[in-house]
C-alpha cells in the first residue's frame, strides 16, 4: 500500500497565527482509503525552495497532496515549483481558462489579467475543476509511477475537490483492499468515559481497528476491519460492534455519519414536528447549526436571541422576577425561554439555551455553568444544568451540543 | 542572517486530530531575534526517515530545531536520528543521570531502567537541563557552522528549556536584527482585486515582504520589515504602509488584527450605541459572530431568527404582500427586517439579512443571492444585493461578513 505526504504551501503558515488545518482532513480521508500520511511539511512561497522539498517528498513517498498557492498572483508558487520538480513545461489550458471566464461572468466580477495564470497547466496533467473557487487543481501521475496532486488551500475548495475529483481517482489506482467501516457518534460523554465503558471490549481485536476521534461533546467511534473479502470483513464487524452498541445504548445518536442537527432534523421530518429556539449565551450558534442542514426549514422556524436580560423580558416574555431572584442563568430562565418561544413561533418544542460562555461571570453563575430547556406542545419542559470545561468558543459548542441531544432525547421520548 | 527549520517528532502529530502548536511559540520567540522560519516538518517516530529529514534541513538552512522524542521509550528517536544524521556517536552523560535520578528521587518514584536512554548525549553536544520533565535537551554546532537543537515535546518543558537554555545561546550567535510587522484586514474585496490594486507599489520594495491572505469575504494584509535597529524596519515600513492605506482606504477595517466582528463591536462601545440582528438564510450565525466576542452584550442586544416567511411576517412584521410580489430574497424584505428588528428591540442599529444558500433555491432567486440590510435612530435604511460564489456554509460566511461590513460601513458614515 503506497504511503502519502502532505505539502502545504504557503508563507502565512509559517507566522505565528496560523497552523495547516488541511492535513488533518486529508489524513482522515486518506487513512479510511488505507493510505497512512508518514510526513507533512509546510513550505513557504518560495518557488526554489518548494521545488526542492517537492522534489525530495517524491523520492521518498509514493503520493504527494500539495495544498495552496494556486491564487492568481506573483507569491503563489506552487504550479511553477511542481513544473520544476518534475522537469516539465506549462501551458494555458483553454478549458480551464473558459471556466475562470465563465466563473466571473456567473459572478458579473471583471476577471483581472493576472486571473490568467491560474489556468496553467503541468504538460500531462489532468485538471480537477473547482466549481467553489477560481483555481482549478491538477493530478499528475510521474513516469516512475508516483503521484502529485495540486489542491487550492481554502478548506472548502480543498474538501469539495478531494471528494469530487482526488478520491474516485485514488480509489482507482490504489490495490483494492476491502475496507469495511463502523461509524457511531456519541452525544452527552466524555472522551475518557466511553473509552472506559468500550475498551474490554475492543481491546479483544486487533481487527477491526477502533479509533476514538472526539469533539466538543460529540465523539466518534470508527471500527475499521481490513479483509480480502467484504463478507470477511463484515463478519468481524458483525461480531464487535453488537457488543458496543449494547454498552453505549441511546447515547449512539447516528451510525450513518449524520451529525446531531441533521439527526435531529431527520427527526422532526420524520414526525412532521417544528422547533424554534432561544438563545443567550450562543447568540445564535443553535440556530446556526441546525440551518446549516440543507433543507432544515422544513422543520426550523427561527426563533429568538436573547442575548440581554431585557431582551429575555421583551421579546419571550420572561419575568423580571424570576431573573432577579434566579439570575438569567437559572433553570426557571431556561424553562421559561423554552415556553416562551414555543407560545410565540408555534413551533412544536421549543429549545432554549442560557449560560456563562466566560470569560467573566455576568450573572454571578460560575463561568461554564449552562442551562438548556426544551418544552412541546403537550405541555412537557424541562431544562437540565450541566457544567461544562473549556474556553469561550468550546462552552458555547457544548451549549449548543447538550441543547440537541435534550432535544432529540425529548424526540424519542415523547 | 541565518534562517531556521523546524522539525516536530512523533506519530501522533500524523493523525487527524493534533497539530504541532510548539512552532508557532518557537516561531514568534525567533522573529523576535530575527530569525526567519522557512520550513517546518513533522515526521513519524521511525528513525531511518527522521535522520534523512535532519541530513536534507542542515543541507538547506542553517538553524534546525527538532521538538520531541527524547522520551525514554523506543518510540522516542530523534535522539539516535540526529546521531545518524550527523555521523556522531552517543554517550551516557554522567550529569545527564545524575539529574535524571534526583528528579525521581525528588518525586519519590522508582526510575525505570529504560529512563537511563534519556541521558545518552551525542558526541559534541551541549546538555540543555530540563527542571520541568525528565528529558535533557541537547545543542548542537557542526564542523560547517550549523546549529542543530534537541528539545522536548510537552510544551511547557520546551518552552522553559528554550527561555532559560536556547534564548541566551542564540542571542549570543546571532548578528543584531529585528522583525517590525504591519497587518491589515480588508473587507469587500476579492483576493485578485486586492492584488491588482496595490502590487504596483509592494513589488517595488523587497524589503518589507508582503503576503496577501484570503479568507472567505476577508483578505489579510502583511507587510513584515527586517532590520538591524528597530528604527529602520519602522522606517522602511513608513515608507510603504501609507501608500497602501491610501489604496484601500475605508477597506481597511482593522491594522490590529482585530476580526470584522471585533472591530465593529469596539466602534459599537466606542459610540455608545447597540444593535441588533434579523436573520434568515444565516440562520444566526451573524449572531454567534458578534457574540463570540467576549464582552459583546454590552453592543449586542439580541434578534430574530426568522428562518420562514411565517416568522418574518409574525415575528418581524414583513408584510404577505411584500413577500408574495418580491420574495423573501430581495431589497424590500431586507429593508422590512432591518427596520422590524430595531423597532421591536429597540437597538440603534438594526441589521437583516435574507438569501438563497443553496442548494436548492426556495424563493426563485439564484442561489447565493444575499441581500443585507441596515436601518438605524436616525429613520435611515439601506439594503444591498450581493451575488456570491461558493458552497452552502461559504455563502453563509460571506452573508455575515457583508452585513457586518455594511453595519462598519454605516456606523463610520452617521
Amino acid at each position: 500500500m503506497p504511503d502519502a505526504e502532505i505539502l502545504a504551501v504557503g508563507s502565512e503558515l509559517l507566522g505565528t497565527q496560523r497552523l495547516d488545518t488541511n492535513s488533518l482532513y486529508l489524513t482522515g480521508k486518506l487513512n479510511v482509503l488505507g493510505v497512512e500520511v508518514v510526513q507533512k511539511c509546510v513550505v513557504g512561497d518560495d518557488r526554489a525552495r518548494l521545488a526542492n522539498e517537492i522534489a525530495a517528498a517524491l523520492k521518498r513517498t509514493e503520493i504527494v497532496i500539495l495544498s495552496g498557492g494556486l491564487g492568481p498572483t506573483e507569491d503563489d508558487v506552487t504550479r511553477d515549483a511542481v513544473a520544476a520538480a518534475l522537469g516539465r513545461t506549462q501551458y494555458q489550458n483553454a478549458d480551464a481558462l473558459a471556466a475562470i471566464e465563465e466563473r466571473f461572468k456567473r459572478l458579473n466580477r471583471k476577471m483581472a489579467e493576472i486571473n490568467k495564470r491560474q489556468a496553467m497547466v503541468i504538460e500531462g496533467a489532468e485538471v480537477l475543476p473547482n466549481p467553489r473557487g477560481t483555481a482549478p487543481g491538477q493530478w499528475i501521475r510521474t513516469e516512475d509511477g508516483r503521484t502529485v496532486m495540486l489542491l487550492p488551500g481554502p478548506p472548502t475548495e480543498l474538501k469539495g475537490m478531494f471528494e469530487d475529483q482526488v478520491q474516485p481517482r485514488l480509489e482507482a489506482m490504489l490495490p483494492k483492499q476491502c475496507i469495511e467501516t463502523v461509524f457511531y457518534r456519541i452525544a452527552g460523554m466524555g472522551e475518557s468515559d466511553v473509552d472506559a465503558l468500550i475498551a474490554p471490549v475492543y481491546s479483544k481485536y486487533m481487527n477491526p481497528v477502533t479509533t476514538i476521534l472526539a469533539g466538543a461533546g460529540d465523539i466518534q467511534l470508527h471500527f475499521r476491519a481490513r479483509c480480502s473479502t467484504v463478507d470477511e470483513a463484515k463478519g468481524l464487524l458483525a461480531e464487535v460492534c453488537p457488543q458496543i452498541e449494547k454498552l453505549l445504548g441511546d447515547r449512539i445518536y447516528s451510525n450513518d455519519g449524520a451529525s446531531l442537527e441533521e439527526t435531529v432534523g431527520k427527526m422532526l421530518c420524520a414526525k412532521n414536528r417544528t422547533v424554534a429556539v432561544a438563545e443567550s449565551a450562543t447568540g445564535g450558534a443553535l440556530g446556526a447549526r441546525m440551518t446549516a442542514v440543507p433543507g432544515s426549514s422544513a422543520c426550523f422556524k427561527g426563533g429568538f436571541i436573547t442575548y440581554t436580560n431585557e431582551m429575555k423580558e421583551k421579546l419571550l416574555g420572561v419575568s423580571s422576577e424570576v431573573l432577579a431572584e434566579y439570575t438569567e442563568v437559572s433553570e426557571k430562565v431556561a424553562l421559561e425561554m423554552a415556553k416562551g418561544v414555543r407560545e410565540r413561533t408555534g413551533a412544536y418544542y421549543g429549545v432554549a439555551i442560557t449560560g456563562e460562555a466566560g470569560p467573566e461571570s455576568g450573572s454571578g453563575q460560575p463561568v461554564g455553568t449552562f442551562y438548556v430547556g426544551v418544552a412541546d406542545e403537550t405541555g412537557f419542559a424541562e431544562a437540565k444544568r450541566y457544567q461544562f470545561p473549556g474556553d469561550r468558543a468550546r462552552l458555547r459548542q457544548l451549549g449548543t451540543q447538550w441543547a440537541l441531544d435534550l432535544l432529540r432525547r425529548r424526540i424519542v421520548a415523547g
